[in-house]
Parts: structure tokens; sequence; C-alpha cells
């Protein structure tokens, strides 16, 4: 197939095709939408230039519209021989419209067009993981609650340390999450700078309105510099891959947790049976391979994120095809991220505690160290009630594991959570969200209205 | 030597203190500071406790400043028998001291000790890059003010594609820069919270007042569920690593940068001889060794990043002597911005470009673009402008650089790079750091008074 | 859809079967053939187990072999709703032959069953990469031979360095991909070795005859242990993917100096447009993106490679879920692999140098060296040579190259680049991997015959 | 200092200095001897190339030596200012001997030169690595031998699967470390190869004895082409960096278990105090610290290897300067990897199972597969039995698990485990690696008798 480039009958090789756009092909289905609203803005930015009249901006826009209708219904799919979304969105306009298509990409390169366009994908897709993130955040919080004084061991290198309970184990997921979103809330603003007007990484020689296209996106900001603004491509998709990598490592503690608290020899929890797997050949197992998978796949996202650095690093200034190299591993990534999101928020709400079993695991070593603090209050010093203590563990007493949770109050304690203070923080931080949300989507229905 | 935990003379394998220990004991040289503060501050709580009287805390603060000064005068070298600095630490108390020194572990582990010592280093060098990243953000834009018009060949693909300027060239990194800046403000704030207090992980069954050693130490506020501020020691040390990555990828694109346009062949800029390297067997060579280092370390780093990741990936909750690891791959990255914001700063200050050669290397072919926007004008949709030119690439006229440079006048574009607006926005970024170093350094003088 | 392993009706979440198995399914449609090879040998282990009757094993062989027609014609297609490839094959078993469908799986597992088909797999594609390794080197070898003595400049440190011919540097990526194909060859023969009959990891309580499958399927050994036979998985795809790196690092380096040698600076080949790309908005670009994609894909299988190992790092003994996230990244990166050495081939096939600019190019300085050498013969010490030459630059007369060339008569040198004897150690190489293709495909067209 | 490559007294600025030397030179310390065989070797070549009499070789040669002595006795440091051990031994030679020193250099270039040091260390090491994996693989087969029918619960999905064995789980690691010792060896055949000649990457227009050179250092044969001679430096460490890796890889399986089978839960082994650790604030804890380092320190390798990939990639043809930062990945993945070798050997042979503790593990559930073996030597499908079995669970019966493990006699089984077999195999191995290691030696005493 004819693309952009070619001034000729003469086609380039298949090899040359598929090494180059077979993977970026595939996935720039997830950017048609993208791609119109960029180029709805951009026609409005060149019937500014008197580069098109008002009447062919009409048309342009509704036949744009169009092809987010066809969208909608499966039947606009970019192919192997189109190239990319681009050259498809042009051709198409270029079928409907004649010479008038053939204006559309005046005062543009395809390189601002993938830039703006990966930017709205990502603003789209950070806001949709930010609520489920929320989501998450929610229900760990209401699990924290619920379970707050049920003890459970506390361990350090994997043995008995002190007493813990539900409500600290799980309460420290929900403080994780909470900085994982603050993390991605600056990804999210640093991603929310408008590339179009850039053209090939050089600029035009022609006065396009970048203040108005990037308003008419909803962009917060231009991105100013042309050269950057192309070349910041790369490096924009570091950034959104290392705040997804965190969200990945909090999940991954979690993961690791519940793999060891299933094991028969903790049985800590109780797991819905719809939620694990079985073998093909041992009649008993139950498996919860999906902790298995979560775990595997933070190694998948930070393998992605090291990807995308060793892609970007050393490159020389401008455009370079390398980029495309990045689409992939960014769009994967986010897909593992909502997934796991969403596979974690089904399996809390479906474990339930083995109240009898975390009780008995209470065992008297786990209380050492507050014996040693009883001996301390007496006026020994901590060094001496410390050996005092280690060289006679088997005279530990047992203790009543609820009040000794109860009694640890200073703040973060097992007996001063503070879950009603989080509470309140995660409420401004779930109205950030909701906020941007509803900003972006009200921009975009107008565009398309 | 015996430790800490040690409650006989029984002797552990010096190959186990070799592979555990020997690494991190270099390192922690770099804490002794910070695990004073640390100390100084939990002393005051251990006051506020009655554990020790004032009197004593009077004879502890004392004795803890001389390690500081000890220090200065490079006289309290943590050493492999000492197995980590919070050992040698209380050693010297308890030699010091006697009884007292035994005390000052109450309500503390080495677990919440080396927490906050490296979120107060890691608070203390991201001040000191901050600092360097706008001594080259400065030196940047000065260079793009001086030389905004001088015209060089813009590159696509590493192909010669459309006119620029050494002002959108190094307005490029001025404003990657600052974005760079502004994820690391919130690396910043995510690692200004105060873990003391914690505990083991678990926290403790006394009240210790962990709103007064955060305030004592500046920290804007208490790092709250014991248990996630033990375990968040690995996850953010992957947060600054990150945000490390980040300058480096800034700066290994200046760095390829300079490396092709020092070649013989394109021969862009004069470097002074004093920053290049030369050869043992060949005598003419002049190597520009500084910036392949640069483009080599910049791996290193994000080699550094993807190992705390997948060290921090999949552990269980509580402290996981892992942990460890991830001290020297920060440590080390720390050591390596610094130094690569220096190098570059030096070299940027003794460049100069070959104005003659940049000249002749505007080429016709890069006014190709411009050529077709001419006949857009013209009335001829672009596709078609593009198919013509593109068919008679010998016929382009040769323009005028400058004329054509200065004719791009839209926001970013080479004849509008804004760079006073940029300037002003530098300069809030400035105060912003400024105004948090002068905060920690307060703290700290008053601490230490 | 009702799962192996599942007793009762009740379906599993929608949601985990996505997360767990909709990334594997896919990537399973790769492995229908040798799926249907591994079952073949182990329904002949069951009928020498007496498990089935010879009538059976040849209903069950005959109705395997079906499915290997239908694969050919794209009609098994493993898709969403049947989790993995031995599902679906025991399923069209049990279809057709009902009862005796059903006992199929004994003795065997889904453990063993993705183990031997990855080996099975890996062994072919291997085989498929040494081909194509095989005929870029002899490209490679052929084109050193043509341009044996035409000069170009030798860089150190992307500067000028010393008098290098077209044959030296093609040279040194004929014997980069010959020390590649020896470890290719090592990873060929560890992949060699039959997990078949290890069960679910723990071996079998049924005296199943390993010999037998391992010889029925061309295995050069059994792969002994259990519970090694099923946790070497992901560890034998880590040393797979090692391999892999090594080739795309020998092209990676051809990518750099293709890009670096045909800017218009350097300009030292022609290239073919067919080879090349075009810009959307400048009409005179010709792009080389296929090296840029080389570039950045070497970086893709890298970073795969660090997926793999990192997944694969500290997990326990025994089958994990974990596994199953290693075949994208190892299908994936065979698949890059192989492309890119097409790519290479066709790239080297379609250059011409510019033998004019080359020679234009041997400048000066690239003689320093010599000179200093010609002092030595005098008698002067080299040190002293050296400076002598180093400051009086100027002087240097003009060299002949060619003369120059062939002077350096050393093993190795521009004059005595051994391709004769390299190929013949060439000859060797090609026929090795001949051979155990061969042997291969002998014993699969024997299985199904 | 001035540098070899300086001809006037200016110097290079410290920064550079630094940034470019800093690391390397301490690094070098390790290469001092092999410098010193490199420059033997190099010596004997000039003098057959008559650049020196036999009188000169002689002296150079005994000088040289004496740095071999001083080196032995701590007394040949390569610091800060020497840039590296090169340059140092030529300082060394040119002091002590004058116009002759200055000779030295003729012919080489600290490119060839410290491409030869390296793979002279690398084979050091390598045969260092080698013996250790002896060591341990021997310690573990006398630990499987010794322990072969102590039943334990086979584990998959960290799920109870099926009846396992101490020798089948130690077995395992015998047979990972026998693969990875085959891998070490095309690692130690590719290193094997000198570049000595090889000059700076373009050979030398003297005809110096490549062989000569080859074979005084033991090297089995010349790394031909010049170029690749050099820039196959980073690129044979990432050789050295997988086959390390792979043995990460299969110790870090071991630390994880050991972790795993040490808790309280599971509480399998008994562990020597001595090899455990303590905790600062909690008297009770024994802490396996060792196996978390070693888990941890698996990724810090892989992460090493990832870092010496990434470099190498995409470099152009030539010697880099980034080359130098392959060095210290190396280097300190070697050290990681010798002393977990010693420390896992260390901990095999302080370990002794709970004998009673594994036999109460093995429930009932266990057997469930057996269980469904017996209902298929019935005649029932396995399938329908797998079903029977799976929702009859509570009615199966208990096993005696011994002749369950004996009963398993396939090949690879737990009644079959074939270490009489391996134990042959390995002796093989063993035997490659010592006559190697003799051969070296060998020829090193040789040179600097």
């Amino acid at each position: 197939m004819k693309k952009l480039w070619q001034k000729d009958e003469k086609d380039s090789s298949k090899l040359v095709e598929d090494y180059c756009f077979s993977d970026g092909v595939a996935l720039d289905n997830n950017l048609v939408n993208h791609d119109v609203y960029g180029s709805i803005a951009h026609t409005c930015a060149l019937a500014k230039l008197k580069i098109i009249t008002n009447l062919e901006l009409e048309k342009l826009v509704k036949c744009l519209k169009e092809i987010i209708d066809l969208n909608k219904k499966g039947k606009f799919i970019v192919t192997g021989g189109d190239e990319d979304v681009h050259t498809k969105v042009e051709k198409y306009l270029t079928e409907k419209l004649g010479d008038l298509g053939k204006k559309i990409h005046t005062a543009r390169s395809r390189n601002d067009q993938i830039a703006v366009d990966m930017r709205l994908y990502t603003k789209e897709e950070l806001l949709n993981i930010a609520v489920l993130i929320n989501k998450l955040t929610d229900t760990y919080l209401h699990f924290a609650e619920k379970y707050e004084f049920i003890p459970m061991p506390g361990y350090t290198h994997m043995q008995k340390a002190m007493p813990s309970s539900i409500g600290m184990w799980i309460g420290s997921f929900v403080e994780s999450l909470m900085d994982d979103s603050k993390m991605l809330q600056t990804t999210y603003e640093l991603n929310d700078q408008c590339p179009l007007g850039a053209g090939a990484a050089y600029g035009l020689s022609l006065p396009i309105d970048r203040e108005l296209t990037a308003g008419l996106l909803g962009f917060s900001k231009v991105l100013n510099n042309s050269l950057y603004a192309i070349l910041s491509r790369a490096k924009s998709h570091t950034v959104v891959m290392q705040s997804l990598v965190q969200v990945m490592l909090t999940l991954s503690r979690f993961a690791q947790d519940m793999l060891l608290f299933t094991t028969s020899e903790f049985n800590f929890f109780k797991v819905d049976s719809q939620l694990c797997t079985g073998s093909s050949i041992m009649p008993q197992k139950k498996n919860l391979d999906i902790m298995e998978f979560l775990r595997a796949k933070t190694h998948v996202v930070i393998g992605y994120e090291q990807m995308v650095n060793s892609i970007s690093a050393g490159l020389p200034s401008g455009y370079n095809a390398d980029f495309s190299e990045t689409k992939g591993p960014l769009m994967k990534s986010i897909g593992i991220v909502k997934e796991s999101l969403k596979v974690v928020d089904l399996l809390i709400n479906s474990i339930k505690p083995n109240i009898e079993i975390l009780s008995n695991s209470m065992t008297k070593e786990l209380y050492a160290t507050h014996a040693a603090y009883e001996l301390v209050k007496k006026g020994i010093p901590f060094r001496e009630a410390y050996v005092k203590i280690g060289t006679s563990l088997d005279e530990l007493p047992q203790y009543n594991s609820q009040e000794i949770l109860k009694m640890s109050t200073h703040t973060g304690g097992t007996g001063n959570l503070g879950l009603k203070k989080i509470q309140k923080d995660f409420s401004k931080q779930e109205n950030y969200w909701l906020k941007e949300k509803k900003k972006y989507m009200s921009v975009i229905n107008k565009l398309i209205a």
C-alpha cells in the first residue's frame, strides 16, 4: 500500500514494513479516538491560519467524528498495510473529501501527532488507573477497619518478631497506595502538556496557534520548545512507567504475603475457591495462581520500564524511530496495572481470616521485646534487659494479644493506626482524581459534540 | 567483635559477617552524621518518656555531638567488625557513659534507625542535586540566549531534517531539566516523612512521641503506619532512583549529541583540550571521554534502578535483610548524578560553536518543508505540494537561514523560544529549592547547636 | 468453559481467567504441533505401561495426527476459554474418542507437558536462528572479501584513529557472529534434554519409560531429576535469552555503524531507497528506520532477558505459575532475532560503498601512529617518537592508504585478515547446524509419519 | 600527574580525571599481575621484532617480575593520579630503566593491553568459580545421598502437591549446578582467545607475532580480527555475566527454600546459630540473613548483567570509553558469586533435617494423585479417577511415605534419583576444570619463573 511519504509507486520491502510497523499497527488501534481528537483541534488551528475555510473546517470535523462512530462499532481497524493510525485517518479523509483531505497534514508531522495522541491516551489511562487505585484503597481501608484488632504475628526476616494486627498489616497497603497516588499525580501533571504544533521536531514556518489546540484538547499548558516536545516522547513514557512500577511494587508485596499466608503451614486466610485454579494431575489442588501471576507480572512491568529507559538513553536529539518501540511496553504495562488492581480488589473482597489459627499463632516469643520493656520500666538499661530476656526465653509469660496491641498507642502503632485520619486524607485524593476526570471528559465531550 | 544481638561470646562466622555486612559498613560512613541526628531526636523522646532524666539527656546529647566532631576530623570510621554505624554509635556511648549508653536503644530498632538515617541522607543529597540541576539549567539557559539564532541543522533519524538553532537545541535541555526538577520535588516530598518510632516494624508498647522526633529532625510529617514506615525503605529508594534516572536520561542525550557534533565529520563545536583525553598509542588523539563515560554511566544508573526495583519486588511484609542491598545502588547513583551534572556544566562552559561550519551545514534540503508551505500558501493542498517538492528537490532555492529561523514565530518555534518566560519559571524553581535547603540546614544546626 | 481441574460446574471468575491465561493462550498457538509430538510419545509410553492397548494407541495417535493437519489448515486455534493448548488437545481427543481420550493424561501433568513443548519449540527455533546466522555470516564474509582492501577510517572514541578497511570492519561482524554461534550451540545442547515423565514436579508412582519418550522425540538425553526437570523451565529460558542477546549485541553495533556512516556528514554508503522510509512532512527525507528499530529492539530483547531472569529469581522449588510469564518474552525475542537477522542480510545486500568519499576520508592524522613507528624503526624509543609526532602533526606526510593497509601483515591485521581460514571454520559451523537440523526433522517426520 | 598521552605539562581537569578514572583505578589493583604477564609476553614479541635486544628483553622482564613481588607485598598500589594500571607499570619501568622503559609500549595500545588483562583475569576467576561450584556440587551430592529417602512434602504453587524427598530436593540443585558448569565451560572457551597485538583496534604496521604472545600466555588461540579483538571487550564480559547469573539463579532458589523451610511454621531444618544473626531490639530473634542477602544479591548480579548488556548495546565499532564502565559490574559480580557459593556450602554443612516434623508434614492430600493412579490401574480412565478422588478427598487413606517414594522407580523419580550416575558425570566435570587450572598455572609459572 502506498505510504504518505511515497512519491512514486515503488513499494518498500515487505520485510522492512513488517520490521518497522507491524507491532505498532496493532497498538495504534488504541489510539484511534485520540488521533481524531488531535486532528479536530489541529483542523481548528488550520482554519484560524486560513489554510482552510470555515466550511472546510466543518466538513473535516464532521468526517473525523464519523471515525469515532466507526471505531465504536469496531469498523475502523488499523491493519498491516496502513503503516499507522495517522495514515489511516488521513486516507479516510482523502477518500471522503478529496483534495480537502490532502490539506489536513499542513503544519503537522506524524511526530507531533503521535506525541499528542500518546499524551491524550496516557492522560485517559492514568485517570482510569487512579480510579482503580482509589477503589482498592477504599477496599483495603474497609478491611483494615473491619479486622483492626485481629491479632496476627508480625514477621521480620520471615521469622516471628512482634505482635501485629490485620489492621496494621492491611493499613500498610493503604498508605503505600496513597504514596503511589501522589507519584501518579506528578506523572499526570508532567504528562499534561501539549506537543501539538511542534511539527517534526523543529517547529514550522507557519504561525500556528498552539495555545488554541492545547486549550481545545484540555491540556493545562503548551509543551514549549518544539524539539523537546518531540523528543520528550520516550522520556515522558519513562516517567509514566516509573509510577506504574510503584503500584506494582505495592501489590507484589501483597501477592507474596497472600501466597505465604495461604500455605497449609500458615493458613491464616480462607480464599473463595472460585479465585483458585486446580491441577490437571493432582485432584486436591487449590492454587492461588492469581497471586503468582501478580508476583511475576511485577517483574514484567519492571522489565518494561527498564526497556523504555534503555531505549531512550543515549539517543541523539531529534526524532528517532527508536521511540516507536516504547509504545508497546507502555500500553502493555498500563493493561497489567489495571488488571492487577482489579484482581487484588476481587481477592480482598473474598478472603476471610482464620481467626482461631491467627490467635494460636501468637506464640510467646512474639512478646520478648515487650517483656524487655517491662524490665526497662523497672529501671534496667535496655541493653541489659535485652540480654536478660534473650537468655531466658523459656520463662516468658503468655500475654493477652489484644491488650498488647491496644497498648501500642503511639502514632501508627497497633493501638493507634489513625484509620479515621487516613480516611480523610484519602477523600482529598479521591476528589482530586474525580475532578480531573470530570474536567477531561467535559473537554472531550465538547470537542466531539 | 561482639554484636548488639549477641547474648554470649560465641562469634558468628567471619564468612557470614563479610557476606552480610562488609559492603554496607563502607557505605555506612556516609551516614554517621545522620545517625547522630536521629539519635539526638530519639534521646529527647526517651527523656519525654522518662526513660532517662534530663541530666542523662544532656550527657547523651553531648556525647553524640562529639561523634560529629570526630567524624569531621575523619576519626570516626565504621569498619568491618562494627557491623554497622548504629552499633558503632551505641558502643561509643556505652564506652563513654557506661550504663547510660545501654539505655539509648530503648524504644528503637536498627530498622527504624536506618530508615530515618537514609531519609535524612537522601533529603540532604536531593537538595545537593537540586542545586546542581539549578546551576546547570542556568548555564544552559545562558548558552541558549548567547547563541539563540546561530543556525544548526535539525536532525530526525540522524538525517538532516529542518532548520534549527543552537537556541532551540540547548533550550530543549533547559526544559528537560525543569521537568526533571518537578519529578525530583515529588520525590523530595515523598521522602520527607519520618519513620522513627516504628521500631522493628510493628511499633512499640511504649508511648513514644513520634511527632516530637519528626519535628526535631525537620520532617514535614510522621510516616504513620509502623509496618509501612519500615518496609517502605526499599520502595522509597526506588522513587529516588527513578528521579535520578530522569536526570541521567536528559544528560545522556547531551552526551550523544556532543560525541556526534565533535566528530571531525560534523565538527560543530570546539572543545577545550583540557577536557579531552589522549591515546597511549596514537599521537594525534583528542577524545571526549567524559561524554562516553556519561553515556555509559546513564546505563549504570538505569541498571541500579532496576536492581533496587527487583530487590524490592515480591518481598513479604516486614523487615527483610534484602533491603540492605539497596543502599549501595542508591548511594552510588547519587554520586554519579552529582558528578555528571558538574561535568556537563564544565563542558558547556568550555565549548564554542564553529559558526562557519554550522552555517555551511545549512544545506538546501533542510528547507524542503518550508518550500512546500510556500506552495500551500498559494492554495495547493499540502499532500500535493509535498509530492511536488519531493520530486524536484534539485530545484530548491537557497534560503537565508536566519530569516527562516525567525519566521517560525509560534510558541516554542526557533523565532519564539520564550527564553525570558522560561527564565521566570526557572526562578520559581530555584527559590523552592533554596527555601527547602535553608529550612533543612536551620533545623539541623539547631539540633546540634 | 469447564477446566480439566474442575470437579463441578461452578465457573471460576472471568477476571481470574483473563489475568492468568489470556496472554498465554495466544502464545500457545505456536505450540500446537509440539504438544502433539509430546502427546504421541507419551501415548507410546502409556501403551508400554499397558495403561492403554496397542489398538487404543493407534486410535490416539491417529487422532493426534489429525490435529497437525487441522493446525496446518489454521483450523485448530486455541482461544480464550480453552485455558491452554494441553486442555484443547485433551478435549479434542475426548470429543473424538470418548473414554479413551480421558486416559491420555495418565502419568502426565501439564507441568511436564508444557516443559517438553517449550523444549521442542525452542529446539526448532534455535535451529531456525542458526540457519539465519549462517546466512548472514556468509553474506558478511562475501562483502568482506569483495571490498577487502577498500580503505575506511578506523575510529576510536568516535574520533579518527588509524587506517582501517571495509574488510576489517565487516570481518569483525563475521567473527562476532561465529562466537555467537558457539554460545548458541551450548544453549542448544542444554535445551536438548527431555523433561517428559517428570509429572507435576515430583515424578510418578508409575514406572513410565522416560528413555523411550526422549528417544521418540529426538532428545539427546533424559532430563533426570523430576523436580529439576520442571523448575528448570524458567531457567532454561534464561539460557536461551542470553544467547539471543548475544546476537542482538552483534547486530546493534552494525545498526549504529550504519546510522552513523549514512549520515550526510559521513556518507560512506549508498542504501537502496526501498529500504528507507520517508517523512509525512519533509519531502526530502530518506530514513534508515530499520537500523533505528534494530538499535531499539536490541534493548527490547535485553529487557526481555532481564524480565525472565528476574521472574525466575527467588522462586521456591516446585512448579510456580510465575513460569508462564516467561513464555511471552522468549517467543517475542525469538521473533525479533529472526527478523533482525533477515533485515541486516537484506541491507548488506543492498549497500554500496561510496569509494571516493571513503578515500577522501583517509586524512593525514590517521597515519600518526605509523609515522611514530617509522621513527621507532630508526631507534627512537616509542614514547619519545609519540611525543615528537604528537607535537608536529602538521608535518605528517600523506601516505598511500592501500599500501599501509597491506603492510599490516600480522594475524588479524588489515593486510592479513585470514578470510580464507575463517571460511573454513565457518564451514564446520554450518555443517554442525545442518546435521542437527536434519536429525531433528527426520525424528519428527518419523513420529508423525 | 602527567599522563602517557600528554605532550605538554598542562594538566587535565581534576573533575574530568575523577569522572573517568577514579572507579577504574581502584579496580585496576586486581589486574597488576595480569598486566605484568601480558607485558612480559609483549616484550618477548618486541625482541623478536628486534625493537629491543635480548639483553634489553632480560632487563625488562626482570623489572616486570619485581612488580609481581611488590604487588604480593601490597607495595604496588594503583592510585588516583596513576590513571590506570598500564600507566603505572610503564612509569615503573621508565623510572627503573630510563629510555628502555619508553620502548615497551611500541606496537601496543592500552586498548589491547586492558583487553588481554581482562581476559587473563577472567580466565583465572572462572577457574576459581569452577572450583567452588565443584565443591558445592560435591557437598550437595553428599547431602542428597545421606538423606536420600527422608520424605518431605513436594510443593507446587507453594501448596502441598505430592510426596517428595530430601534426595529429590537437593538432587535438583546438583543437576542445576552441573548445567551451570556446562555454560561456564563455553564461557571459559570463548574467553580463552588472545587479543594482544590488536593495538588500538586496527592492528599495527609492525609484523608482531601474535601467535607467540598468545602461546606464552597460555591462550588456546589468537583472537583474529584486530577490530573485533578490541570491541569484543564489553561483549565478552556480557557472556561471562550471563554464566554468573545462571549460578545465582540456582542459588537464589535454594535461598528462598531455606527461608521458607526455616520459618517456625514450616520448621523443616535446624540451622547452626552461628550462621544466624540477631536483632537489636527483639531478644528472641535468629535470622537467616545470609539467605536474604543471597536472594537480594541475585538481583544485584542480574542488574549488573543488564548494565553490561545495555552499555554494550548500540555502540559504534571501535574502542569506546564506555567499555571501562563494564569492569566494575564484572568484578563485583565475580566476587558475589564466589562468596555466595561459599556461604551456601557453609550452610549446607550446618543444617540438619527435623525428621519428625518432616514426617508429620506428609499429610494425606499429598497422596491424592497416587490414589487416582490406583483407580487407573483398576481400569478407570484417569480423568474420571481424578474427579472421583477430587470429590472425596476426606476418604483418602494414609500411605506409608517411604514406600511411596521408593515406588517411583522411573528415571529421576524419588525411588531412582540416579545419584551414582550423577557422581560419575560430576567426576568428568571436576577433571575438566582441574586440568584447565593446572594448565593455566603451569603456563603462568613458566612465564614468571
